[in-house]
């Protein structure tokens, strides 16, 4: 099965404390198609100024991702730049400069409008609605943040009713819902509407709810991240390439979209931008996902002599 | 095999978001004996005063600990008070008298002296170093905490040196190796003499680190902690009396014994005090092993057909 993602395609500039870097390629969108592309066809919406050359199409073009739904407009492509702490958990944002993204809106491709995995970037909701109402997809996932709870959130709870999974980070798990307690959270935001919510909790894994299954898992243990700039959204696209792939939905499939997605994510930390994904190989993924086996492994052992 | 305890025996007044309650019976050597002893015999070396009443020892004696080592002196039993923040993350301490703990020598019986298995919890450095140098022990895991890495910094790196196991929190391994990155910072603690590392943390879960080999758990999700004192020394207890009861030391053995440890600490944390595990039967223990695996299970069942 192919798979559609609605997003943002921009330039990042990044400072951490293993280097800087102007004006790579960069969004949501493009993150995600780039790990969702290891699995499946991946098409991608999005909008880009007349600044945006064919050497960055030719990174996207190079993971087989379908452009045509990639609108380019007169003026420049959005452009972000945030410099990381020491520890990588805080950044700050030196400049958001929305460009011609501010004022996206989504074209499908007509043969877009049939894309049975459907991949909901961080957009305003209202976007995001709109584009759900046109796709006729299987399942559709959604990403959203901090920004658009606290200013949108009726359209927010809106784009909830008409989604599969909620994909999101701890902190605005926990906004979401008002609630401190992320088991408390998330049946909170079960009620909402989305049959799944997935949990990121970047150095310490993430997690998975539905009504009546709950799975956790551990980050890969990596001693240099380079630029974490991107994992979720990378996240994403491994976990939905691999259910769109597979053509599964069920629990067992999910678990391992979310062994797959953080494989992807660990990789795409290792490198500035997408370049570790530029240089990736399958046999990478899949060593990958066999080593978190590995460290997650126990066996089924009960102790059973009791003395008292 | 048997296993032996050395730490302190206090009364703990507790307040959290769920309640209050004062003058509890905790401390390092409880909570470790406690857990430990749904596996295997454990024998207890601490200090109480002579307001230590029967009714407590009747807590421990209901399982099976030996009570043996506890020496009880004139004067007052340890006593601290602490209040918990809205998310259990954060702890006041209010009051904290050693009272009769400020003397203590560990005196360990004759039996004790030879105990396959020994825990010693956070207690001074130079009081653990005498106790390891008395005890013929197959297997010796050591409790620290932030103060003795701040002010006894030189006598705990004696102690690393003569130990096996140094199971840690999160901060403190990173205040102790000087390193904020937890796999750099256990890698130098591996250097300064343990061959295992199990860094805890809380909510997250916890990690298990050796020269060659790393596993990560979560931890058992959970909706209302009641009262979080003393989780860190009942995963010690259950980790411990896992390994003593089986008598192996294998990485397989380890790392089931991470989950009967956070088993344990997950039961302790839902009542005040011992209350949970006082009440707690062994079928409940293999039980909530049981859905560790659950939780944690996916199929190792890698995606073979790649697009590009």
């Amino acid at each position: 099965m192919s798979i559609l993602v609605v997003g943002s395609v921009a330039f990042d500039s990044v400072k951490t404390p293993f280097g800087e870097r102007d004006e790579m390629l960069g969004g949501s969108a493009t993150h995600f198609a780039m790990a969702a592309s290891f699995f499946t066809n991946v098409s991608l919406v999005a909008v880009v100024g007349t600044d945006f050359s064919e050497k960055h199409k030719d990174v996207l073009r190079a993971r087989n991702v379908n452009l045509e739904g990639l609108e380019q407009v007169t003026g420049e492509t959005f452009r972000w730049k945030g410099v990381y702490g020491y520890d990588l958990n805080t950044r700050e944002t030196i400049y958001t400069h929305l460009n011609v993204f501010a004022d996206f809106k989504p074209k499908l491709p007509e043969s877009a409008t049939i894309s049975p995995f459907l991949f909901l970037g961080n957009i305003s909701p209202d976007l995001q609605l709109e584009v759900r109402k046109q796709v006729d997809a299987k399942l559709v996932a959604l990403d959203t943040m901090n920004y658009w709870i606290e200013k949108t959130p009726d359209l927010l709870k809106e784009v909830l009713k008409v989604i599969d999974i909620l994909i999101i980070n701890d902190e605005e798990a926990r906004e979401l819902a008002r609630e401190p307690n992320l088991i408390k959270a998330t049946k909170k935001i079960l009620q909402m509407g989305p049959n799944r919510v997935i949990v990121k909790r970047g150095e310490y894994g993430a997690v998975m709810f539905s009504q009546d299954s709950y799975f956790a898992m551990p980050a890969f243990p990596q001693e240099d991240v380079y630029d974490p700039t991107g994992a979720g959204d990378t996240f994403a696209g491994g976990f939905m390439g691999y259910l769109a792939a597979t053509n599964q939905t069920d629990e067992a499939a999910m678990r391992r979209a979310m062994i797959y997605g953080s494989v992807m994510a660990s990789f795409n930390v290792e490198a500035f931008g997408c370049d570790r994904l530029e240089q990736l190989s399958y046999q990478d993924v899949n060593n990958r996902f066999r080593q978190f086996k590995e460290i997650t492994h126990f066996d089924e052992l009960v102790f059973e002599k009791k003395i008292s």
